[in-house]
């Protein structure tokens, strides 16, 4: 049997195209013991790949050059001489950007009930999304019902399950995004009690203390910069907060209030978050996540790319930012 | 029976000087069901008392003017009509500076037992400075046995029991002070592995990473601003920082690089800190700190000023830093 894969041509120069990558095909091996053939059915597209195909040292070493792309994705067991596989399973993992996996069952996050939605959904709602959005969520900004949640990047993949599992556990959401076709969505599709527009604001400040006018007790922060500084203004005390994302610091602006003041009077809580400290509870994050995905709580797009050949676009849409929701390739 | 007492007289203008106080004598009158009438012998003398006298609010509301100074206390209950307490009881509480206190026992923060120590002991190993060093560090730190602990005003009370508190659980402790007089301090006295004096400090990111081989797993921090940003740069991940003072924000300097980074890559934490949150488990401070006082691992410094009037001259004492340790009357 035959195995088409995606493999890393060349490091990015400077920015990346989709002829950093170079489709190859190559005769599968028979399985060991302990081994498992996965095919694949859907790939998953993710702003991380930006570092990953870089050579600069990060929490996971970068790809190689001539292997195959690394990539989570949803696949079938179709062979096993793995003790806890059987075929029929379906599994998501690391599996990489090609149309089977061969694997040796450590590279297998978890396994998926093919009954809970669409295959595609455990890539984002109940994958790394979905789980960024409940543990950085609820271990860290820990809500309660009745208090409020500012979230930035609101319409976002990560923040968008931010805001809905927030409003599920009896939160005031307040959204903080970027266009008001975002905003619009925050209100009506990610049900935010109320949402702000940074790029149109000329009072952010003001603007945050009519949307939250019992202030803030959980921020969860994907931007960090003076957006920032001004929900940090509206804490409360004892408020928590979720560094999950920085982009708002740009080489041109690196300086900004110190925060200690802020947090000694408001006796707040900040901490860094990465999801892969959490990938071996994931199964938590979806004993959490599926209730609400079942109930109709959790909306979310979806982009699909077809076709193996399609993943190097669908990767360049979304550094783009051209993409409309969760880029996916299906194969 | 008389009472002797300082009562607040003046305001701030602006500095604090003892003008602002008056000493009063006025008769005490007798007990009320449920009232206990408490024998001062020892004052505390503390920095908050700066935030005190002024009519700023504040996480305490102001000493109003014609009233006894607000001050910790630790006396002896000398009549009760009280429950809880019988004559012969040792108490510490708000009792403020004058020789004896009607109280109803909400003011008590814990009865004291002679046995443990000097009486003086119960206003700072074992009162608010040994507390806010106790929950500062162990809750909010958590240090583990072997981890690098730096703490910032290391010479200082509670800086100097943070190091110690650190180094009775195994840490390596290493200290940031001023001096090269606290610098011995830190390393003869309180035991610290290693000491930085900042202000001769030619390269002092260099210096901490030479006193940090293993990077910093904890830092408790009194000062925030460009000490902490030296320090953040040498955090490991997951490392934990107690911000419990600020007094390195300067007017003048307000700014500084934005941590939010930072807490990202290191998945740290930081938390804003205030003892006034845990006075209810102040006896489960005592319980931690009693026995290393016991076993000799608590070094602290006392200046004794004697006699109720002594008490603003004991203030301005501390205010201009002339002190040498803790700041007691002694009645």
């Amino acid at each position: 049997m035959k195995n088409k894969k995606l493999v890393l041509a060349a490091r990015p120069n400077p920015a990346i195209s989709t002829e950093i990558f170079r489709l190859e095909e190559k005769q599968l091996s028979s399985l060991s013991d302990g081994q498992l053939l996965i095919k694949n059915h859907y790939l998953s597209v993710d702003p991380a790949m930006r570092g990953w195909v870089t050579d600069m040292p990060n929490y996971i070493p970068p790809v190689e050059i001539g292997t195959v792309m690394r990539s989570f994705a949803v696949g079938e067991v179709v062979e096993s001489k793995h003790s806890d596989y059987a075929v029929g399973d379906f599994v998501y993992g690391l599996f990489g950007w090609q149309e089977f996996a061969v694997s040796d069952g450590f590279d297998v996050e978890r396994k998926v009930n093919p009954d809970d939605g669409p295959l595609s959904i455990n890539l984002h709602v109940l994958g790394m999304t979905g789980a960024t959005a409940w543990f950085g969520l609820t271990e860290i900004g820990d809500p309660k019902h009745g208090e409020t949640v500012v979230v930035s990047t609101a319409a976002g993949a990560v923040g968008s399950m931010v805001g809905q599992i927030a409003k599920a556990r009896g939160c005031r959401t307040v959204g903080i995004t970027g266009s008001d076709e975002k905003a619009v969505r925050c209100l009506n599709e990610f049900g935010y009690d109320a949402v702000l527009n940074y790029k149109t604001a000329t009072d952010l400040a003001g603007d945050l203390t009519k949307a939250c006018p019992d202030g803030v007790d959980v921020y969860f922060d994907n931007v960090s910069g003076p957006i920032t500084d001004a929900v940090m203004n509206q804490f409360n005390i004892g408020a928590r907060m979720t560094v999950c994302g920085v982009i708002g610091i740009s080489p041109e602006h690196v300086n900004g209030p110190r925060v200690s003041r802020t947090m000694l009077v408001k006796r707040a809580k900040m901490q860094g978050f990465l999801i892969f400290d959490h990938m071996h509870r994931l199964s938590e994050a979806v004993a959490g996540l599926l209730p609400l995905y079942k109930a109709g709580k959790l909306s979310f797009s979806e982009e699909i790319f077809e076709g193996l050949s399609s993943a190097p676009r669908g990767l360049e849409s979304l550094l783009a930012g051209t993409n409309q929701g969760k880029v996916i390739v299906k194969l």
